[in-house]
């Protein structure tokens, strides 16, 4: 396979993020890419561009939590109920980047952030909480003393930040977020179109 | 028809509502539904929800100068370049709601928003000066002075402050903004979904 990565931005605290993560795989396997998956701190991306989260917004909080059930009913995706936000996503954002440094293809990592996900999402178990991320983590095998011990390292610390300082110097102001042949794409609901436009070679 | 019209609530600064104007007759014809054409001003809409325009946002203006005409040339439809904005709606706004008060049923305030979109965003003709306006309803056999004196009536200002204030106090918290069947769909990329979900009987 000598096509690009669909390169695909997210916060786990975003739900938004959660609904992409469940079709992403399969619509990229369709246009035969593969998902490079990539947390960032969405937190970190609004100190640079004054932004909020919509949940905290007046009336678009409402209309998300009325929104995000219905695209779910739609695509057949199971979330809990209520919506379990807001969250803080750091612990599952450094074990991820911390995973992806002991090598392998990739394939581990983000099999972690999909079980991440669905725990968090669809389980409603709460994905804030660093011993939760662990048992996520020991479920697939993973060692679950040296992730905890990974989390902690000024390295990795430093790894998740620069990650979300290089999504920002590429323009992700959101989440999800997906970039592939240079085009960018914002939005779970933007995930169809973005298909569309490769299979069409751009338009 | 007796099924209950789609409301569209928009500002015409906004581009995606111009992308949202150019297709929901159709959409809504498809679903033997009436439109019912809400113009709006997003700035009073943003004092109650501490928003701002996407084009202003860093980063997202960015992107929004890419998606737009990119979204246009997916749907086939003509965009000035560069893209006319930002502008001030106020006097198309205040046009539209004199003309909806001369009677009849909503045909020629409808064709008369069409035709302030597609003059401003299409043809670049700057639609904040009233003079334009004008034009633009003199094109359409509308009084031109007639109208000009309505653009001024405290009664017509009044009416567009007490539909933004409506809309906001039904949830309208950007544009295009579209309520159906109490069910509200944000952007002019949900419009398919919005008619997927009426096709279905919701879901």
């Amino acid at each position: 396979m000598d096509r690009s990565p669909i390169e695909f931005f997210f916060d786990f605290a975003s739900p938004y993020a959660y609904l992409a993560a469940c079709r992403v795989d399969a619509v990229a396997a369709d246009l035969g890419r593969v998902v490079r998956w990539r947390p960032i701190l969405l937190g970190a991306v609004f100190k640079v561009t004054a932004g909020q989260p919509n949940l905290m917004k007046p009336l678009q909080g409402d209309y998300l939590r009325h929104d995000v059930p219905r695209c779910a009913r739609h695509w057949g995706i199971t979330v809990a109920h209520p919506l379990p936000m807001p969250f803080a996503s750091l612990a599952a954002s450094r074990g991820f980047y911390w995973l992806e440094g002991q090598g392998g293809d990739g394939h581990l990592p983000a099999a972690f952030a999909r079980a991440i996900f669905n725990a968090h999402w669809a389980e409603g178990r709460d994905m804030a909480l660093p011993e939760n991320v662990l048992d996520v983590a020991a479920g697939l095998g993973i060692d679950r003393d040296a992730m905890e011990q990974g989390m902690a390292e000024t390295a990795i610390k430093e790894r998740l930040r620069a990650e979300t300082d290089a999504a920002i110097a590429r323009g992700v102001f959101g989440a999800p977020f997906f970039l592939v042949d240079g085009e960018p794409f914002w939005g779970a609901d933007r995930l169809d179109q973005m298909a569309e436009w490769l299979r069409a070679g751009g338009w």
